[in-house]
């Protein structure tokens, strides 16, 4: 049951600390010891303790006969034997009858296992501890679920009892995995870099369009606090108040309603630095992964390619690519002209036609039924052809989307869709194509500053926020054709998730102020402070915000982000322990001055 | 005008790096100018860069005739050499037209000042900078006060333009030194003691009793998130997941509405760990405070001293003694039976009647009206007995309370208020009792664990949380006589403040529920989660919490804690740079299932 226990936390921690032998081996004695009265932790005795007494805190992962039982804390498990003599009956009783996941406090001897009885896949499968007093701490009821990895359960249930779940070797690994790479982090930016940690407020007004931003009722009738969705407009102001270099791991907010893997509130690893370029901010976030990597998830290497919006678009159909594998989309229009396709012709003969396709090399392992997902992946995309079977006698290896306008985000996406898709099913075939532990990073440059709003496409919208300067290459085009303009907005993709954006913000008032007035056709009203702020001496500045749920949930290869949070809300941004949000009483409303609309059916069944 | 410029900033940060000599000189060269194009920062050439070419990055502080500047920026000044040549002549006019804090590049080269006019009191007092080539990156428009740390300024404004305000030198010194103070604690906690640092969620539902949390409506009618007061539950249940050793610098809220030096957003060192007892979180701490405290403010002795409850009331009047001074509270009851005064016979006549009194050695200090303030002060506190001046004549150097029922928190109270009074007066007359470069670190311990509730004394509410665990040695009284039970709750004093409160937490939930349900009253149903969770193997733990904000202002002996906060709320709770809380429209409260209930005042005043 127990040895398929995975190896300790402690080796983690200690390849992070870059110490010395011997000082590792101080650490290793006081570490987790310090203020408490265990001598050692389960995970912690070797054949060198053999003598020693000790006494051990943990939980009973597995007992068997009353004749042993294994202990369990963070850290590890140890095999405990029961004495079996009439001096220790007491103890024996205690043991024997304590329920599985009691916890209980040892003290005993260690010793070698008999020999033959070692386990080697145990970091203390060396030893045992004969018991010499015990004492049963809390006992512990019939539990909803097994604790251990292997067993499945619902993630309902999981939720319900986070507390459990938090026993298990994955959880525990993740949190501790991500509570080294933020210190580490910090160590980078605030021991090496000379970044200040400065909290900003959560409490603050609402942001213009930020119609994701949740509402706190205020004391004052009719005035609400906003809790933003990242410290953008504090850590800009920052700047200008000559705080030089700062950063924060910061606490967002983003009221999106229902949306798989996504929570109610986030963390981001906020930065912001003075007198800097494009370029500086990206060495700067190479180290910062590099200096906190762990070390058992390999090296990376920088600087990290780079690729522009347009190139990601072309060859990937998106702008996150994931660069791990190939099958990049390519154009076969000069091939196609000498073809008699009636409906490629027709789409080559249009101003700028092309027909693009992707190349699947190994694409004979998919089914025939498997072919037929992807074209309703393609046709769902593209919405404008589809071209039933074709190419399965024409191209066995390939996939064609033919095209009758510039390349466009909707064709190229359609075929990024594609090529996603394909990558599922040749994974499903048994082919690896995206190894979880090998990582790709990539910055994604010069993206449009703005697009057409989707609504109403006369009109435009910022492709990230209207804070991003424009690239000092397009600065005349922001007043000529605003929508030829790429902007200094950089993103950092790893194997094809969006882990970060950042961008040289803008710190003239008036270029601002003309983008949010007259280009965005904004109330310039609302961001007035910011816009004075940049008056007053604002200094060049720029910066990033790195995802950290996301970072790590691809560092511990996790299925979703709600397994590297402690307590994560459900899909739907409830809190299923605790059971949040909840009702409260018309009286707790009343200092903040609301009260509930009720929706008709609601009312009905209130009433009924 | 610059020579009254402090210290600078880097050596703060050195001397927490503690490292080799060889190590901090790479430090010092490559710490703050990485990923940037400046060679240095404003605080760091000395003589020994002498002919190097530099280019510094900064805002005008001074700018005298055209002839030379003084550059600032976060790590300190240097003094510009502005070209008088033809060659130079549209460096010089860009310069000299600069207006105060625009900020600039400058590039040049280090020479020495001339000898006789070296300035001692300024760290590059021995250079100044030849300018080659500058750029004025952003003008600076009127400023509404001037960036100088003894130009004094109301608050509102200060507030209005915090960006300005961050520019201070006071301001910069404080949130860095928190910064490093905050990196100091987590290397500590982290590294040298196998805490894990675990975030907990914000959104969460109203605790039982939480009149003071924010609500954040949701998207379900008629259902409210919470804005917890502290993590308190989630640090126990992270517990009972067997994380052993958690820790998290926690954002915390708490709605009180209007009060002086309080803030609806604050942030606490939060602290929890398993098998731990209450001597082991007091080392922890010490051990914590220890080795965050920075070089500059002294060092600080462990242990800390303790005392009870009952003692820091009977001897200071209150449960936080400023224990910097003396005047402590005695019973000269003995001493007046030979009076023949008569209202302290009476007195004396009660049962267990005491009178007490504090000395004030240098009484004579304080005049005559200065007297009657104290008076006042004794009055207004004690309400029963006004003494008017006879004592003046009698013990001229001290202060006397008669009491005619056991000492109470209320009499002792009154003579804790006097005794701060007194030291208030005394240090107006220029005596130093309570020197703010002295930390007296004191625990307080062994208070009750219920108190009678306020508006109905037969009832009983905790002193300080339900899940506070009674004193091991009361643990019986806590079904025969809850209110003589001792609690494991044990506060943190530093010169008279609470800086922090922890306690040692009931883990079992047969006492938990006895607790809540038969001696609080309380409806247990909200906390189902975490009794349910006691009863799973929830292993004993304590912890505690320290107030980071009043910490940092105790530290860097700031008047309000809103000056080591880089935004924050004014007293009423308003942020005054970005107005919040402001007005939302009833379409973006739609979606919340809300609405605004106007009192009727305001629905009038919204007519007109």
């Amino acid at each position: 049951m127990y040895w398929g226990y995975r190896e300790s936390f402690l080796c983690i921690r200690l390849s992070f600390v870059g110490v010395g032998a011997e000082q590792r081996l101080l650490t290793l004695l006081s570490y987790f010891n310090s203020f408490v009265t265990r001598t050692n932790t389960c995970g912690e005795l070797r054949s060198a303790h053999v003598g020693q007494e000790v006494t051990l805190y943990g939980w009973i992962q597995y007992q068997r006969q009353g004749l042993f039982l294994v202990l369990r804390d963070f850290q590890g498990l140890t095999q405990i034997i029961i004495p079996q003599d009439e001096a220790h009956s007491h103890v024996k009783k205690l043991l024997s009858n304590a329920p599985v996941e009691s916890v209980v406090r040892v003290t005993g001897t260690v010793s070698l296992r008999p020999p033959g009885q070692e386990n080697p896949k145990m970091p203390t499968g060396d030893i045992e501890v004969k018991v010499e007093t015990a004492e049963i701490l809390n006992s512990c009821k019939k539990l909803p679920f097994e604790i251990k990895d292997f067993i499945k359960k619902t993630e309902a249930l999981r939720m319900q009892y986070r507390y459990l779940d938090l026993r298990s070797f994955q959880l525990q690994y993740n949190l501790r995995l991500r509570s080294q790479i933020v210190m580490r982090m910090r160590e980078y930016l605030c021991n090496l870099h000379g970044f200040v940690d400065v909290e900003t407020p959560t409490l603050f007004k609402r942001t213009p369009g930020g119609a994701k931003e949740f509402l706190v009722p205020s004391r004052e009738a009719g005035k609400f606090y906003s809790l933003p969705q990242s410290p953008q407009q504090f850590k800009q102001l920052l700047m200008v108040g000559g705080l030089d270099r700062y950063f924060q791991v910061a606490r967002c907010y983003r009221d999106e309603g229902s949306r798989p893997d996504r929570q109610p509130e986030f963390t981001q690893i906020d930065i912001e630095m003075s007198f800097v370029d494009q370029a500086g901010i990206q060495r700067l976030i190479e180290g910062l992964l590099q200096y906190s990597w762990p070390e058992e998830r390999g090296s990376i290497t920088t600087p990290f390619p780079s690729m522009t919006y347009e190139e990601a678009l072309a060859d990937y159909g998106t702008d996150k690519p994931d660069t791990r594998f190939g099958m990049k989309i390519v154009d076969i229009s000069d091939f196609l002209r000498r073809s008699d396709i009636q409906f490629v012709q027709n789409a080559l003969s249009y101003p700028r036609g092309t027909v693009k396709a992707i190349c699947i090399p190994q694409g004979v392992v998919m089914l025939r039924q498997e072919c037929i997902t992807t074209d309703a992946v393609c046709d769902t995309t593209f919405m404008e052809h589809s071209f039933p079977g074709w190419y399965s006698s024409n191209f066995p290896d390939s996939k064609i989307a033919p095209s009758h306008s510039p390349p466009s985000l909707l064709q190229c996406s359609a075929l990024g869709s594609l090529r996603l898709e394909s990558a599922d099913l040749l994974e499903a075939a048994g082919l690896v194509l995206r190894n979880p532990t090998v990582f790709h990073f990539l910055w994604v440059v010069d993206f449009p500053l703005f697009l057409p709003k989707e609504e109403n496409p006369t009109e435009l919208e910022s492709a990230h926020h209207p804070f991003t300067a424009p690239h000092p290459s397009d600065t005349s085009l922001l007043y000529s054709d605003p929508t030829k303009v790429r902007s200094q907005h950089y993103d950092l993709v790893l194997n094809g998730n969006e882990v970060g954006g950042g961008s040289i913000r803008i710190h003239s008032a008036e270029q601002q102020r003309f983008v949010l007035e007259k280009v965005l056709k904004e109330d310039s009203e609302v961001l007035s402070h910011l816009l004075e702020a940049l008056e007053f001496g604002a200094p060049p500045h720029g910066g990033i915000a790195l995802g950290l749920d996301r970072l790590i949930s691809l560092i511990v290869d996790a299925p979703s982000i709600r397994d590297v949070i402690a307590f994560p809300k459900s899909f739907k941004g409830r809190d299923l322990m605790g059971n949040a949000p909840d009702y409260v009483t018309p009286e707790e409303l009343e200092p903040y001055h609301i009260q509930v609309s009720w929706p008709l059916a609601e009312k009905e069944a209130k009433k009924t």
